[in-house]
């Protein structure tokens, strides 16, 4: 398996990159996510929702995308007035933590709280590449099914909150959102599960709410 | 990006070997298929739904299940009947050459005439690996979203073939079949699209009869 070896003196250098990362964002006052899915399981639909709510709140956040090609999602981004770049990796299939710093020198920072790393859509290897973030979230559509969880571990064990979307679509499939959060139990019996759709905006409060938390955490300071 | 720089020699040495896959799969008469997409775009319920008709009109299949973890895929397919053999990559993103002929070589193969290879749930990477295929697929499921094909430049590019399934869902996203048909016609301008649903057995005929056509374009022989 010569990929996973050679694999290794750069998953090393990507951790160092990664804690220079994490220190910068501390020293900023900044809640880091790094958002990891498939692709079309939501990710940019979850931020143009939930950014301007947190914005509203009192917690400004900014945005790093992630895609092999196109700005599509830093123009969804960029019409709800959230402050954005993007990053095109040109056929590579993650996001690594040089790529972040670089990025993220380029977004102009003011008061904002939270920084959204959205990464490259892909359950595989986006999960071994730590980028300096306080928190790493898998989001599952429901449409892609419930045997995602045990099929692509790694993300689904390390993940300290799962996003499950789309869950407006659940009577059109032939599955109820039992089935996805025992699946995920398998694999994760802590982090808390936020069932979630684009056609209910309530339905993304909890999570919101989870997020403010962290950064209370973190950073000190009332609500 | 010393990833894409690392990588060369591999994909050399993948390309060969996928050139020994390929004279030994024409040696036994099998049209080999590729069928590449992201988890949970249906490829594992596309094979359990074509290959009992492919079987009924003469032309039986045999299966490589591709995946990090679990044998749930093979275990589906050896419901059908199918022979199938599972192969886990334990954390690798995509399916090699030489997993493949390991994989072939457990198959006990008597008269079937095509292979499919299901590869890791994955847009990015395992469109860059030969193995040996006369036919790289690529599935895209409505739920996606219609700016996947630009995305994952790729796979569409070089896919001799465009599924796009779970179009009984078109009427509950605010999506119709003709944008997805002109964002894929952006990056392939040939590739036949078949559109299909498992609600809709009908919806896979014109696939199967494209399979057909071409196993008997390589092979020779009438139905």
């Amino acid at each position: 398996m010569d990929i996973k070896d050679i694999n290794i003196p750069i998953l090393s250098k990507n951790i160092k990159e990664g804690e220079t990362n994490k220190n910068i964002f501390e020293s900023k006052g900044l809640l880091t996510i790094n958002l990891i899915s498939s692709p079309g399981s939501g990710k940019t639909t979850l931020l143009e929702n939930i950014a301007p709510i947190l914005n509203e709140q009192g917690f400004p956040c900014l945005v790093i995308e992630g895609d092999i090609a196109t700005t599509r999602d830093a123009e969804r981004i960029n019409k709800k007035e959230i402050k954005c770049v993007q990053i095109n990796t040109h056929g590579i299939c993650h996001l690594e933590s040089k790529m972040i710093r670089k990025a993220f020198e380029q977004l102009d920072m003011v008061n904002e709280k939270i920084l959204f790393i959205e990464n490259v859509g892909n359950l595989v290897c986006p999960a071994e590449f730590y980028l300096g973030e306080h928190e790493k979230i898998a989001i599952l559509s429901v449409t892609e099914g419930e045997d995602k969880p045990e099929k692509y571990p790694l993300l689904f064990k390390e993940s300290s909150c799962v996003l499950l979307t789309k869950v407006d679509l659940l009577p059109f499939l032939d599955l109820t959102e039992d089935i996805f959060i025992s699946e995920i139990r398998k694999l994760n019996k802590k982090a808390p599960i936020f069932l979630m759709s684009k056609k209910d905006k309530s339905s993304y409060m909890e999570f919101i709410e989870w997020l403010i938390q962290k950064h209370l955490s973190i950073f000190g300071g009332e609500r």
